[in-house]
């Protein structure tokens, strides 16, 4: 953006008595900037993460990138666990393609395995796109093995990163991994809705082409030139103009995550998890829980997830006693872990008050699960 | 939302001592309160705005879904003055459905013509896509007289009033408009990057189809559901999660304007420009500055353009003499009037140091335009 930053443009006018000119060029960069932070936590380069859009658009996107970039393969692979959007977005673009998603089944409380993936795999196949630590489980796919599997059978991987960026390590370049899209609202802190992120990796950025073709992707925006000539970096990947208010809260939360470092993070994440299923195992087996996550710590993110018939009325019973779970269909109680703020004691405070309803039925005073929800 | 409201879902656990079963309950229904408030300042009826994504992701889902609804015609028709990331937007989009963009000549000064637009519509054009008000000059389109004009032709018409709302009136239903998108970080005072919002003519809804299929578009999206089954309403056209930040800053920014009324701001729109071009042809006229916006008040935004051979020079003197304006390609300098919060003073101030400026020579001090600059 240096070749900007001394130009008469502006984006708004206003008359002011202090110099303007510079609060306005610096929001340009805080895309990237964050981009770059971001990189370093999902185990990628400078430039090649920014800043962007929502989850579902940056999806949107990049899948519809690599079908351009695979002519005359049509299918998407995911797995039945993935996030439910991921699955809209990803059946919206296959069909909008002339192709079909191909669903692996996966196991609801260990996740995606490589194996299924590699058993979905044909020359048909353009992309295989899945998250990395899935939404309700909390189990962590095998990112390396998955891609290697899908680079083999001349397929493009994207994954969600959603639940794994700032919770599990996530090794992007060393996996080689193409394409990936992220939240920074959940484990980067960067509040509800706070701008997604996206991941395309360096030596394909000049040569897929994604069909939003917006001015924030545009060669010298500012140029104002009538005919789309898009950047050859990350910023090709961009579109519209993006929320500053969003950008600066994530950039915050980006850098509160790079200062306690991924390791650190991921070792509490570990740590709290288990704690979390050892209570579980103790406390509330007797009354009819079972753990719903991978207990190899390696496999699971920061979060857990337990299996109750009852477990819609718990979540509003724990909510009442100021936990708050998900209920996660048709019956689970997740409970996200974010490590940076949670205390151990938290877990134990979570657990016990738990207990307490189950051992008081509490719960059952409660609404019981709608129909419909399954 | 009303049904949502009581569940356990919960998006992202969180442990607390206070009950926080509202807050993310309530973040949910920001979009479409701000869009209720943002449709009675564009002519709309409630139902038919919701705040979501950047302007360019919004053109293109509703450009895409105009073209579906209109299949066999793939001719967009849009004007040279046009937005460039609206060009950019509409040429892939033509582009991705096999067709091309028809470009209208469009006067510099006074904007795009109805009588231009209706020599340019045929059977082949499935959507029209112009700015209500330009970019540049100001100019106010003919919004009844295009719409009908392109109704008239069996196509669709999707407005850009990123210039226009809170700025101008705007009377989207009694034009009976079929879609429009709009930044609120204009005239609508959402800061840099505010959620953009979208309108959908409320019979079209249940029947247009966008491309994202992201779970804000989805029924009962906590349900979860594995197929994509969209909302017939006017979340239909929603996609990823909202950025909740941007989100209160945009609906502070549509009740400043719904307060203040559009009528009162137009009002002041009106004075404020016709007394900016007053000054600029007593003072400026004989220093070659020129008057580069329409001069019937009933024709021009919020907005005035002046054209002078050395624009890009006195745009830079100019923010270093305290007041901002924007360079427009290739000799224009352009000073919006945002009318919430520019005085008469600030007019008088800014054509005075520019008029001061041209009188001392300060302006030949600064760099020289770049070639490519055009």
């Amino acid at each position: 953006m240096s070749d900007v930053a001394r130009t008469p443009w502006s984006n708004g006018s206003a008359i002011t008595e202090s110099d303007g000119a510079e609060g306005w060029e610096r929001w340009l960069g805080l895309g990237r900037q964050a981009g770059d932070l971001l990189a370093a936590i999902v185990g990628a380069g400078p430039g090649e993460v920014a800043l962007s859009d929502s989850t579902s658009v940056n999806l949107y996107k990049l899948g519809a990138a690599a079908l351009r970039a695979r002519p005359g393969r049509t299918v998407i692979v995911t797995d039945e666990e993935n996030f439910p959007s991921d699955r809209y977005v990803l059946a919206g673009l296959a069909a909008q393609h002339g192709g079909t998603v191909r669903l692996v089944r996966t196991d609801p409380d260990t996740g995606v395995h490589a194996d299924a993936v590699r058993r979905a795999l044909d020359p048909d196949v353009a992309l295989v796109s899945l998250s990395h630590v899935a939404y309700r489980s909390g189990a962590v796919a095998d990112l390396a093995a998955i891609t290697a599997a899908a680079h083999r059978a001349g397929a493009l991987v994207l994954w969600d990163l959603c639940h794994s960026a700032g919770a599990v390590p996530v090794e992007l370049s060393a996996a080689a991994a193409d394409l990936a899209v992220g939240c920074t609202y959940k484990h980067l802190n960067a509040g509800p809705g706070g701008p997604a992120f996206l991941y395309v990796r360096r030596d394909l950025q000049a040569h897929l082409e994604q069909p939003i073709h917006g001015w924030f992707g545009q060669r010298d925006q500012f140029l104002m030139r009538p005919v789309y000539q898009p950047e050859t970096d990350i910023r090709r990947f961009l579109a519209g103009t993006p929320g500053v208010l969003g950008m600066v809260a994530a950039l915050e939360g980006a850098r509160l995550t790079a200062t306690a470092g991924v390791p650190a993070i991921a070792a509490k994440a570990r740590a709290l998890g288990t704690f979390a299923l050892a209570l579980a195992d103790a406390w509330l087996s007797g009354y009819g829980v079972s753990v719903a996550s991978p207990r190899r710590e390696s496999r699971r993110g920061a979060q857990v997830a337990l299996r109750h018939p009852r477990a819609w009325q718990l979540c509003q019973a724990l909510r009442d006693a100021g936990v708050v779970p998900d209920f996660r269909a048709p019956d689970r109680l997740r409970l996200g872990l974010a490590p940076l703020y949670t205390r151990y004691l938290d877990v134990y405070e979570a657990m016990y008050r738990l207990r307490d309803i189950l051992a008081t039925g509490r719960h059952l005073g409660y609404p019981a699960q709608p129909t419909g929800i399954t």
